[in-house]
């Protein structure tokens, strides 16, 4: 197949989301025209030590950059726009979205003081954009964000369908349920490919209405009259907000939120018009005091085990604010993230040993389409490629599993990775080209100074500590004229090893007294025999191998 | 009540396994006696960098050394017999328990060169021991390990029943079910206490038999008769791996065991009888490849992600002998442990992405009693007191809620905390004291010489980084003759932040300077100058905190 005729062929790139979860971002490219779909952030793994947060490599978009049109985002969760932030400082192309998206992107642009400099237009759902050759119209999902969107994305070969992360709610709890309808009709029409969340593709079945959990509140407020009643959930989670908000007030509470994000959001949620707070319900940090605990509830952050967050703070006993006592009934209205299982099993400890009462099951809902939805929403749509997204990869095969039950075979499902350049048309759909894709670091206000040497280095020196080594000498004379010292980080107690220490200092001394003897003048020659003479003889004493930095000043 | 009445009362004094789960050990003191239950280890959480494993505090052992008899090991999991090679350096006193438990302990101590200098006696099933004050006799439970004991201790105070890690299995693959009859005896003689394993508390029902688990391998041996299969599962678990064997020797296929501590315990387990492998089916790894793949299965470490172990380099590519095919299946006869989910999951996905097929469910039962056995043992047992133990606080909670329907009140149910002394007799139960209870730390060669100053400046060399200043300084007439200059590592890619590192090094230059100005010729002020501008330079630049360590050379 020539390049010619890859030219008339879509060109989808994922830069992130498939081996890089979080960080989802999608490139469509047509001729001279890319149009970008999400730019989310992943959080560090436990090893990446002092990393912020994870970016996208933007290496392919840098290349094309006066051919990129515009973002397209689908919701507000942090994976699918915090990496905003730090791409639209390479990429400073408009971004379309929702009204709630939107004002939770322009409440981080604002933070980075790139709110003046980015254009932002709020869409609705059946709007479309045309941009390039692309034109884009935002379809209603739900999720467990309000103002989710699908994306249809027309291009000259074809309708893509990118469902964002979705489930089928017949019953939302604010605004419509998705618009099953519109995918039907577009079914008809003829649809090149779908790009579907197959999160919870492992499970069977259907994801339960986001309404369920407001009758399972209902039933724990009405069981738990005389307790302090804390409800620890998702902040982005405003739906979940409002009901908890709604039981409160039918059993006379006030309501107090607590934790940075969670008041944000709600904020925003709110002056938006998407939470409804009765009047005299929502009460200050300051003012609970005024209230007897059984007329209060307290909706916090923390339900991932966060240790920074609210709920953690409280179950420590460090927060300043909120005193956890027997009178307590803590409600986690969540599920732990793969990889937060230990730290939310530590604070559900920590709140028992206060002999609080914890609650952990029956009120949260998940926010992605089960197996029968996948079903649902591939029949409507009936594309000629599925192309299964967001998830682990274990989920992404989960999800080809009930596509092959639908009938799809195998060279119709398209398992991509990151960086993967897929052309599809009518005709076919082959990975044509690879282009750079991989996370760039963020520590602090660095983006991309920390890599993979750096971070090398603080695992070296996590594990083992540092021993420093210094000398002066006289370059002339080629003497030593001070030291060698020894300085430790991290290694060892040094006063309760003087002996090794000293034991040490002695064969740091006989190496440098070799060297002298020996006339060698080369600095780095010298170097590598302090670490090598000084490395082996602290591993074979302790078994360890901290990092040995020797320095020589010339004086 | 007065020190007299106290000294006739039996002290059970809990050093750690409360709040240091894993680090199961417990003391029991009466008159001049005192003997040990367990000695386990825990692993490191993941915040103490480099740590290799956490063993107990032991003051209170060391203040009454003279007192102490001998250590009652209920069986030989790491987190009972693990500290032993530690603990035996400070209390040197025999150890009795059953055979297979002696022979892990034994391989132990060989390791560790403290096989001649320890006493060890095997004991069977029913046997008593006297020592000091006190009489143990060894009962027969259930555990995911063979030859697991309950301890009856008799002291003048009464007896108490110590389970061990336990569950009731009816139809165990080796040795005989759990000696129900001679709980219920001891329950009609008298005891005043039992304390239980809670692990599973929180979990209605019975735990399945270990038996169900070969039906389950039946099965997955007959349905994949075309492929290699992989079992990942306990080293330790001797019945899973007898199982896994004589499923493979019904369908004709060779077994590989592959993984340092899998292929140790199996020689100790066969060699002790507890393991009956039919002739020609074992084969090395190196043979392998004489078989074809479908009549092959290899048992290999590895079951909870460890990074270092088998399975993991396999599904990474970096094992030596073993590949990963399309033509594998890979069954986890596991539950990942609490803190592993995700390096479990990350395992399953490298599998997956080399078209291996992977089987996570129905071949695993846990070896702990769920509330229908916990029931039971109490029913059996009737003690005066219930002290739950082993489990996190939330287990123990839990099982205390099921003592509580059981009729016991809240003073008859004991929750101690590690380093507690309970005085206990048949006229009352209380804490009246607290002794020294925690963790050591082990990393290499060093027990305790790595402690929180060190762990803290791991943590902060891990966030951060480092940077070293240096100078050399003629202390004579107080000027500087060489320096200041500046080492980083693990602060950030250096020759991509050349700017900063200028900008930081004007800094460095100005301090100087300025102290020179003033005359300062106290080093530990000219060092805290210096740390404190760059210090603040650079977070001001970068928002990061590197550990500043300026070292002043005397020429």
């Amino acid at each position: 197949m020539g390049k010619e005729s890859n030219n008339q062929k879509l060109k989808i790139v994922p830069l992130g989301g498939l081996e890089f979860i979080g960080m989802n971002i999608t490139a469509f490219e047509y001729d001279d025209s890319i149009i970008i779909v999400d730019c989310g952030m992943s959080f560090p793994e436990y090893d990446m030590y002092g990393i912020d947060l994870c970016v996208p490599v933007l290496t392919y978009l840098q290349e094309n950059l006066d051919k990129v049109k515009g973002f397209f985002i689908t919701h507000g969760h942090e994976d699918h726009i915090g990496a905003l932030p730090y791409v639209l400082l390479e990429v400073n192309v408009p971004i379309y979205a929702t009204k709630l998206t939107m004002g939770l992107i322009d409440h981080k642009l604002e933070e980075h003081g790139l709110l003046e400099t980015t254009k932002r237009k709020v869409v609705t759902y059946g709007q479309h954009i045309n941009l390039g050759c692309f034109r884009v119209e935002f379809i209603k999902t739900n999720h467990s964000i309000q103002d989710a969107a699908a994306l249809a994305i027309y291009s000259p070969a074809g309708i893509v369908v990118h469902t964002g992360d979705f489930k089928v709610d017949y019953t939302p709890v604010y605004g419509d349920s998705i618009d099953l309808q519109r995918f039907g009709e577009l079914g008809k029409k003829g649809v090149l490919a779908l790009m579907s969340d197959s999160t919870n593709a492992e499970r069977p079945g259907s994801t339960m209405s986001e309404k369920t959990v407001g009758k399972a509140f209902e039933a724990i407020f009405r069981e738990h009259q005389n307790q302090r009643i804390i409800v620890a959930t998702f902040a982005s989670n405003v739906d979940r907000v409002q009901q908890i908000i709604n039981t409160a007030y039918q059993f006379g509470r006030k309501v107090c939120v607590e934790g940075r994000s969670m008041v944000n959001i709600i904020s925003i949620a709110s002056e938006l018009g998407y939470l409804s707070i009765p009047a005299n319900t929502l009460v200050e940090i300051d003012q609970l005091k005024d209230y007897p605990d059984e007329r209060t509830v307290l909706i916090t952050t923390g339900s991932q085990g966060e240790p920074l967050a609210a709920l953690s703070r409280m179950a420590t006993g460090i927060h300043r604010k909120v005193k956890i006592t027997p009178n307590d009934l803590i409600v986690f209205s969540s599920n732990p993230i793969p990889g937060n299982e230990k730290a939310v099993s530590n604070i559900i400890n920590e709140l028992y040993r206060k002999s609080a009462e914890v609650i952990f099951q029956d009120t949260h809902v998940s926010g992605h389409a089960c197996q029968e939805e996948i079903k649902l929403i591939y029949s409507l749509v009936n594309p000629k490629y599925a192309i299964p997204i967001h998830g682990e990869f274990k989920h992404r095969k989960a999800a080809a599993g009930v596509l092959k039950e639908l009938g799809y075979d195998k060279d119709h499902i398209l398992m991509l990775e990151s960086g993967d350049v897929l052309a599809i048309d009518e005709t076919g759909a082959e990975v044509i080209d690879k282009v750079p894709a991989g996370t760039v670091f963020v520590d602090g206000l660095g983006i991309g100074d920390v890599g993979n040497i750096v971070l090398h280095d603080r695992r070296h020196l996590a594990e083992n500590g540092i021993v420093i080594v210094v000398m002066s000498m006289d370059s002339a004379s080629g003497q030593i004229v001070a030291g060698p010292d020894m300085v430790s980080r991290g290694f060892i107690y040094v006063r309760e090893s003087e002996n090794l220490m000293e034991e040490a200092q002695e064969v740091l001394n006989d190496t440098v007294d070799r060297i002298m003897e020996r006339n060698i003048t080369d600095w780095s020659k010298i170097k590598s025999e302090i670490k090598d003479n000084l490395g082996s003889f602290l591993w074979k004493k302790t078994r360890r191998n901290p990092m040995i930095i020797p320095i020589i000043m010339d004086v």
